[in-house]
């Protein structure tokens, strides 16, 4: 329910153009630990009146307020959208291709998201009809969607041109633009099915992390070589939000291994090595999913110890019988 | 500074499009009032790792923590901009216009500005160089912007087709389009010295106000019917940010009658009249200026009791010494 998004900030692969739930939010009513009720319902842009309460129960995962009713932003539906896939050879021609499409397309560009030829070779293991349509699966997969209000026509000549552009630059090596909707769905499906392919697989060991675009190919050729070196065979399974930097970076042990066995004995150690090249690279341990229970114990560590008594003062000031979801996010 | 900027959550014309301050600011250093260092210099999209510090920080008038560092979202240059002033007749039409140009152009609107027939002409009194280049000054001029990064070609066909249709849905009764940057300019000035015309003729009392766009109509003609009954012949110089619903709502007293003598006697009970409007139709006695020692007093009556204990608890969590600019905001 719109609660619970607001009450987590979700996410997912339509922020690049519209922002986490957050910013789609006007206003909001909440139960307070008092038991009060706050009345923000106002659909307001502009209201410079004291402390941004909205934001701060946004995102607090039930914490510090139970969200009961919203003032959402809506967009007007694009008219027409064409998707494509490209291959990329590398993370920096790739953040190359992201710039391009920023500075032609702008806020048309509704989609950029990023599949390495590990994770879409895991999807046709597991779906065989669900092959990449680009040549020779390429070691990066990125799946662009532009959305226009103009027309069919002006959205069509814009992306063939900025492709065009790719090409002549050496960005991209191979590109197949959908022609009719069902085409375009079975791209974004190609991504979708990455995550239920994994838990055909074995359970992975997860991590939904944002890396500064600046940082990005220095966090993936280190933390994958430091990943491979100590586990030999391991699987990366990296795809994700990468217009947002936003990365699913997962692990599954290598063929033939139990996953069961794996994860018990690295689950620590896995995770430490990946959050600890995270914090190397000015990055956020919970980019979508939140803190919950699972990364409450990192956290202080994460967000340095002048954040994390801001957090628990404020804790304190609006819940001070700990009675709203206690112990998650920060404990009192 | 940006500092300032960051602390009162700073708008302007450019809000339409960009959003306030606070949208554009990814990450903050601050100084809290322990004399602590928060570095929350982090340039992510995407960072679910507890409450939302920056929002607070943001737009709390320096009440909370000084802001001594920030990272910024940019956004590229549009590479050509198309400059309209249209007549309208009245505020439901020029807000069916809004929401043509909403829905047309999307993000390529960068401005949409409403000035009353009485605020042009008072310009023209003091600047009779800045005369409404539409014919005979029409009730409402909204000044309107195209920003583009496709072609010159291509927002201005955009513009005229959008232009064609508001008038033939007649919308629009007139329309200059600025042929050239300096023409562009000067339609800028016309709406930026309406403030200067308003400090020649003689300190004004303001309203830095927004109303829901839905209440708009109601707003206005019921608040200028009140001030009219009220103060024969008093001037209501009414211009602003239409497209965020955020007016400049000023009043000034009868041509003839002294300025200091009418607001001295006037000041509260036309703050009053205009606020009781604000409140009725669900709007802020705030848009873009904030809070400050001006406005603390109704601030509890404008919030609400629940909204103000919020405050005030966080305020005492944060500076339980009270030593960050007290008294401003909130006052504990």
């Amino acid at each position: 329910m719109i609660g619970g998004n607001l009450a987590t900030n979700a996410g997912g692969t339509n922020v690049l153009r519209y922002g986490n739930t957050r910013d789609l939010c006007l206003g909001l009513e909440v139960v307070t630990a008092k038991g009060e009720i706050w009345n923000g319902m106002k659909g307001l842009r502009k209201d410079n009146t004291g402390y941004d309460l909205r934001d701060l129960f946004v995102g607090s995962e039930g914490t510090l307020g139970i969200i009961t009713a919203a003032v959402m932003k809506l967009y007007p539906l694009p008219i027409s959208q064409w998707t494509t896939l490209v291959a990329t050879q590398d993370i920096p021609s790739t953040i190359t291709l992201l710039n391009l499409f920023q500075k032609r397309a702008t806020s048309l560009l509704t989609g950029f998201e990023m599949m390495t030829a590990e994770s879409l070779a895991l999807n046709q293991k597991h779906f065989p009809h669900m092959s990449n349509p680009l040549q020779e699966n390429p070691p990066f997969t990125i799946l662009i969607e532009l959305s226009d209000h103009e027309s069919e026509e002006h959205v069509k000549q814009l992306l063939e041109t900025i492709l065009e552009e790719a090409f002549e630059s050496g960005l991209i090596s191979d590109a197949v633009i959908a022609t009719n909707l069902s085409q375009a769905n079975s791209f974004w499906q190609l991504r979708e099915h990455i995550t239920l392919a994994q838990a055909e697989e074995g359970a992975n060991l997860k991590h939904d992390i944002t890396i500064p675009l600046s940082a990005l190919h220095d966090f993936i050729s280190q933390t994958d070589a430091l990943l491979r070196a100590r586990y030999p065979g391991v699987r990366i399974i990296n795809f994700g939000h990468l217009g947002d930097g936003n990365l699913h970076y997962n692990i599954a042990p290598p063929p033939g291994i139990d996953f069961k066995a794996f994860n018990l004995a690295n689950e620590k150690p896995v995770h430490e090595l990946v959050y600890a090249q995270v914090e190397r690279c000015k990055g956020s341990i919970s980019a979508e999913h939140g803190v919950g229970q699972l990364k409450l114990s990192g956290l202080r560590a994460h967000k340095g110890e002048v954040a994390h008594d801001l957090m628990k003062a404020i804790k304190k000031a609006l819940d001070p019988q700990n009675i709203l979801n206690p112990h998650k996010v920060v404990s009192i």
